[in-house]
């Protein structure tokens, strides 16, 4: 074992703070990554105030990692001493379940090892996160990072990258579809400019009618403030496609009105209590609510590689470690355009 | 205008009784079918008791029609007189818009003209349906029925058999899928022969033990009792594809943990009241939930032929028209196997 230093949450109660603690020493087929950035997702808000169920403390947060290979196993083929590398939200996985060989290791039989407050593939040893020096991942599980894409930006493609990627993808979004986002926060931006990228008609959806003019400057071409009765009805029946990735309770109904005859509406944001859904707003359509969960490696390694060709990054906010519970706050305020991202040198 | 006798509700608080009303007289393209059978679908019920408001009364209920064709009008081209010939649950559309050009009159941009309780597309004329002895109803919305079919059992054809035919084909169940049919009532046992029909290992999900033997006749394999957490825990990540035909409410997440990953449940049964899906059920394995309406015509008459070729047809108890209360009591308490059909002789 070799000692690493964070931070990290001791219990749900007490603000996330420095923390030393032991990664396993690297194996044959082990990368070992310098952690330069590591994004802030609200999922670790989530875990480290225990809003999910079952946290395990003390728990080092982060799963959006970007940073510098400084050592290989001698089975590691994919990597070399100073690569950029990134870890996403999952470190491992059983590799021969159905899932596993489909390449959608988030659904691994097996369950999945979360990159934080999970379990390594052993079912006892505690996973910690990216806020943090350095991590300790298999090869696999490792990404490659070209060298066209800025670092800091980066590293919330982990996370709130391929959890808007998956689905436009999955559901084959392109030129043509008429496509909403909902909420225009660290997901809805990345969903923003991917759809736009792709050639798709892009409406964000949004509660806040301030934040118009930025939905516009990332590819949106229309804004709909959702409390806006009169603006609903009008789009309603109009889109192909919807990526909602508000976490909060909110009207799906409402938004399933706004699908087109055999349009799609998939949920990337899990709110705590189940949704109203009426059988009617799905019958009189056709229409199609679906669950994306990030994506799996595969996937992962070629949306990075699309937005090193496309020259896609995150809107990110830099921070110092120590303020970390700081930013937490302002999140939940959404007070953030669009993703907090730690810089590791403040460690 | 011409007289026609039938049975009709003349408010939501009278018993469904004699009924003398007015018929169009056939235009050019209209075909006059003499009714022979009508199936009784729950939807009747819905409407004569008001349950889904905005009932018009007098209403004469029925859309699962079959009968002869006694006359043609000068433009009439697939029906000759002496034909046997069906009536679903449409008898007109816009004919012109993005949905009628795609053959999902159903979805009707301008709305589709239900058989009963609905308005024909002039938007001021009531329509009445099958509970009668003769309709009036334009060629492109009158269905073929061959020769080979039963014409009592394939009456509920045109409306429990497209409603459960057109999401299993939409969705393509075919051989090897692994397919559950929740509820065994008129639209179940018809999901069952046909998902069966199609290839796929067919379970029934059902609170009722003593249906088992029924569903394995029908072409089931498995029977799941949804009251046994033991039993649904045990199917748990199994399923392909579940068509939900249940319209009381029910637990949908408990459903939704029975589907693979990338699994669909389909709901052609509306409960009144929205359903509470969380969105975890959905997430967690990229799953769909989504809804189906009847079909369009040319796919109804896709489903017809489908069953003249692969001897198909509803299983079904007769009675007299003047024993049409008794029957809707009888419905309710599931006491009909599996659907009752009137012989309109008894008018």
């Amino acid at each position: 074992m070799i000692k690493a230093k964070g931070y990290a949450a001791l219990s749900k109660d007490t603000p996330v703070q420095a923390f030393t603690f032991e990664r396993r020493s690297p194996g044959p087929s082990d990368v070992v990554i310098e952690i330069q950035y590591c994004g802030v997702c609200h999922s670790d808000l989530h875990q480290v105030k225990d809003e999910w169920g079952h946290s395990i403390f003390p728990m080092v947060p982060g799963h959006e990692i970007v940073g510098k290979v400084v050592d290989i196993g001698s089975h590691v083929k994919r990597f070399k001493k100073g690569d950029s590398a990134g870890v996403g939200c999952m470190v491992d996985s059983c590799g021969h379940c159905q899932s596993c060989e489909s390449n959608l290791e988030q659904f691994c039989f097996n369950g999945m090892s979360g990159t934080y407050n999970s379990l390594e593939q052993d079912k006892k040893t505690p996973t910690q996160g990216g806020y943090s020096n350095f991590i300790v991942v298999t090869e696999k599980f490792c990404l490659n990072i070209s060298p066209k894409l800025d670092l800091k930006s980066t590293a919330p493609l982990l996370c709130a990258g391929i959890t808007t990627y998956s689905p436009l993808r999955h559901w084959n979004v392109t030129k043509g579809h008429r496509v909403a986002v909902v909420g225009l926060g660290g997901l809805g931006h990345m969903a923003v400019k991917f759809a736009a990228s792709f050639g798709a008609h892009v409406a964000v959806i949004t509660t806040s009618a301030n934040k118009k003019e930025d939905a516009l400057r990332l590819g949106a071409k229309d804004v709909i403030i959702s409390k806006d009765p009169a603006e609903m009805k009008k789009h309603a029946g109009s889109f192909d496609f919807i990526l909602d990735t508000v976490a909060a309770d909110h009207d799906l109904n409402a938004l399933l009105a706004l699908l087109k005859v055999d349009g799609k509406m998939v949920l990337v944001g899990a709110p705590d209590k189940p949704a109203a859904v009426s059988a009617f707003a799905l019958i009189g359509g056709r229409k199609t609510l679906a669950g994306s969960l990030i994506g799996g490696i595969k996937e992962t390694q070629e949306m990075l590689d699309y937005c090193a060709d496309h020259n896609i990054t995150s809107d990110v906010e830099m921070i110092p470690m120590n303020e970390i519970n700081t930013a937490y706050t302002r999140m939940v305020k959404g007070d953030v355009k669009y993703r907090f991202v730690i810089d590791m040198k403040t460690l």
